[in-house]
């Protein structure tokens, strides 16, 4: 964690394993210095799994974002997994093993309007573990991207909450309109509608860590999945960029209906039953 | 550019057009300092077209990288980007028109071996311009991302040419075997069969800029498509890594072969004739 006055929540759950299976150390990804040394404190040195979990949400006009501001998304959700596998890579070879976990995002495969750096950071860290992924198999060691789409969390409701209230300096009123009445009450309907549980995220995660030969792609959300598939049903982008246009902006008012309609065409609680001739 | 002191061949190309159709102008992309100044200077201080062609390309064993080397390419292959894009937005919103060029890669796509951060890069930038398309379409403003393979220049040969001689430090000897004795001759032989001109990546831009409705993705080299298809087919990932794996370290004798029948079977210089019945 990187704040350790914040494990109290997690203790409890832990319970009788505290201090036996599981750990709770001090580490913070956008400190060089504090990955050095929680890793030298580790028993032999040695990651088996390492799983990046650190990463920070930001939504809303681009026009009101700071370029620091930009700049501090990506040193979690990217530089800070970048900077952990570098400092690990070395002894996953040596010893011929080991399993890099990261938990991305559906955002890392398909862009969401006013999530325009949040996407990129999470695009970003797919394209390094794709390329990274092929060398490593060299070396018995596999990567594994967690990509899950809406979670239903207490982080992700605050800073729904949040941007809600903020003024967005230097975007323009258009834009701030199209932000606060069209996309959070769309992205709210998506997470009512489409939203998993942090748990079932979690047991997605430790069925891939379990795998004799992990998958290198998991979404954890199935329903998800038909709003991904579409940029790869046509090369020039064009079928993605305008659905999500449509959707969004043209036919708000039957947005909470199309929701429905892909959970239920996804779900397969109405399975044919084939009679035997 | 960022150094006007080079302008001389691009002078000597414009012949008769310099100063005319075209002007050539001091600009650093990482510098927001010197993003405004070129900015302010435009006549009008209006741009309908912005194309981002900036980019620095980077190869090798991520263990032999420092966290500033990459945090340098993403200054340039993506920061720099953001940072024009957000500075123009307010005026071509305003004005209700524009179209944002941003030269890309297949890697933006596709991550590829020892590309790890130049790949994550594109990616990013891909991630980005994904997002923002969508909000833009109600302000009649378009995104086009530029896709080339690989493209037979200068600065890509020097490049090669200056990795295969550098030493690596930090990273093992098995990786840096594989970087220097197989990505290294894999990646020439790529260019040389694949490998398309600067100017026809040049003509295909020029291309898109004059669509009415310019489409949001497109790659320049349709040679290189399969290559990127693949990883579509399957959402494991799998099929892509193994392939990718197996093509250069497996079956690395029959490479130059593969790219070769690559380059016959998306061919189309042998039409079946259609006989009239």
């Amino acid at each position: 964690m990187r704040d350790l006055r914040k494990s109290g929540k997690l203790e409890e759950e832990a319970g009788e394993h505290l201090n036996k299976t599981l750990e709770i150390r001090q580490l913070d990804v956008t400190s060089e210095d504090s990955v050095k040394k929680c890793l030298a404190a580790l028993p032999g040195q040695t990651v088996d799994i390492l799983v990046n979990n650190a990463g920070i949400g930001h939504i809303g006009p681009l026009e009101s974002h700071s370029m620091d501001d930009m700049r501090k998304i990506f040193e979690t959700n990217f530089f800070g997994v970048v900077y952990l596998v570098k400092e690990l890579l070395p002894s996953m070879k040596k010893r011929g093993s080991g399993h890099i976990v990261v938990i991305s995002s559906v955002l890392g495969l398909q862009g969401i309007v006013f999530n325009d750096v949040y996407a990129a950071s999470k695009f970003a860290i797919e394209g390094f573990c794709e390329s990274l992924a092929v060398q490593l198999l060299n070396f018995n060691i596999f990567i594994s991207m967690i990509e899950p789409g809406p979670v239903n969390t207490e982080f992700e409701m605050k800073l729904m909450e949040e941007v809600s209230k903020s003024d967005f300096p230097g975007a323009d009123a258009e834009t701030i309109r199209y932000f606060k009445e069209i996309y959070v009450p769309a992205a709210h309907e998506i997470f009512v509608t489409l939203g998993q549980t942090p748990d079932a995220v979690a047991k997605a995660t430790v069925k891939v860590i379990g795998m004799t030969q992990p998958v290198f792609r998991h979404q954890t959300n199935p329903l998800y999945t038909p709003l991904t598939a579409m940029k790869y049903a046509d090369n020039t982008g064009n079928l993605s960029v305008r659905s999500y246009y449509n959707l969004l902006f043209n036919y708000g008012s039957i947005f909470h209906f199309s929701l429905n309609l892909l959970k239920c065409i996804t779900c397969n609680c109405f399975r044919r039953r084939v009679m035997p001739v």
